[in-house]
């Protein structure tokens, strides 16, 4: 089993409300065709969800008529979805979208429940399932926020794939932001003992998914669950497909621990 | 609760392949909102699903690169789905997509789960659910059609629906095809004693969910579970509302044996 999560920041322009990038769609679902593995495949929203989703505060407690904005972003993010399922059908793969609002439930931003069994079944007759981030309920909130991480999180401890590849708009995780420090350098690999070590920024930066620092420490997680997990540059022309494949490329390796 | 089906023929030209009758969809989306009670909106495929579902023989036994068809089976009726989710959207609702692939497995053909609790909590929010006649994972058969007519059947035994509404093309069930006999006559109410009264006309015509029969078959049977059942014509501008609302409209009371 593989598994990978394309970043909202590789498939949008995350600075522009409901922009995606075609031509890295079209690329990346290529990507993953003829592996010889099974797929699952998550994407995050970028700025298909985070936009509005930050504007209706569907982060925040449950206040009336949250029930219409997560509507529109919901309605949103399915749009991006559609992009990559063609993308995807194109490559000749089979993919079936199983959407967190529909097999995911929250409670209070933490899983409640997660119906893996359809992610199973749809793998074992030959297709490719397809998930993302979402809105989806939330017991006491009434809607939240669902990253793409959780679900590559809850898919990682269900299926404890072979590879998981990140595919982010950077060539890995450096020691500092690279678009703000000039000595910010790649590091080649992550473990919990380096989280210290790294210079995560100013939170407020934080987007609705909860920032760097929060990725970072679920990565490990993930790569606890994972024989194989690297983050690479998704805008680099066949490193996502080549991480996949298990060869070596330039990313940063994110070492769980066992 | 109020459970409405609008027919694939109503807002699908059934005869050619991925065509939305756009003003029936956006007409029939406005006659759902302001209806004061919780809803839940199942939707036929029409000529995004039925076409290529048979093309791809879907619902016959197992064959290997079924995936394939189905998946782009699911595309399709994704787009008619997408159409419905931005007409309740623009008419003030919140719709949420339950798609059944997501939340329903077959064996056989046969209902055997069905994620009712996804439903619940988000009417409890205050969505509107959405779902519609797709090809979901079947046990035994790989996948199959699951017609929104088993959804509408799974819906009103979960939640005892105060009014179901189906919305077709024609103003209600006739003694015979209206198409074909001139002496057909609109029957205002049927019950199970009443079948053998009707002349279903030659099964070779039956469509990929089973043909009028079985239809009329599973709504006595859905009947059995709401206090009102009625089909009505879809096409009549407020005719879905009014049935909706509990007024008298022209129509077949459909009344289930309890």
């Amino acid at each position: 089993m593989l598994l990978v999560k394309l970043g909202g920041s590789v498939l949008t322009d995350k600075a522009r409300l409901r922009t995606p990038r075609k031509s890295a769609i079209a690329r990346l679902t290529k990507e993953l065709a003829g592996l010889g593995d099974d797929l699952i495949v998550v994407h995050g929203a970028g700025s298909f969800g985070h936009v509005l989703a930050r504007k209706y505060a569907l982060n925040g407690p449950a206040v009336p008529a949250k029930a219409k904005g997560a509507a529109v972003v919901q309605r949103d993010v399915r749009t991006l979805d559609a992009l990559v399922v063609d993308g995807l059908l194109k490559a000749g793969l089979a993919p079936v979208v199983l959407p967190p609002s529909a097999v995911l439930g929250l409670d209070d931003g933490r899983v409640a429940s997660f119906d893996v069994a359809a992610f199973r079944e749809y793998v074992r007759q030959g297709f490719t399932p397809v998930t993302f981030g979402d809105v989806v309920r939330d017991a006491t909130r009434g809607v939240s926020v669902c990253s793409g991480d959780i679900l590559m999180l809850e898919l990682a401890k269900a299926f404890r794939p072979r590879s998981v590849v990140f595919a982010a708009d950077v060539d890995g995780l450096c020691t500092a932001d690279p678009k703000r420090a000039k000595d910010a350098r790649l590091l080649l690999s992550v473990a919990a003992a380096d989280l210290s070590l790294i210079d995560f920024g100013p939170a407020k930066g934080a987007d609705v998914t909860g920032g760097i620092e929060a990725k970072v420490r679920r990565m490990l997680e993930i790569a606890s669950f994972a024989d194989e997990t690297i983050m690479v540059n998704g805008n680099v022309k066949n490193r996502v497909r080549d991480a996949l494949r298990g060869r070596i490329v330039i990313g940063t390796r994110v070492v769980g621990g066992h």
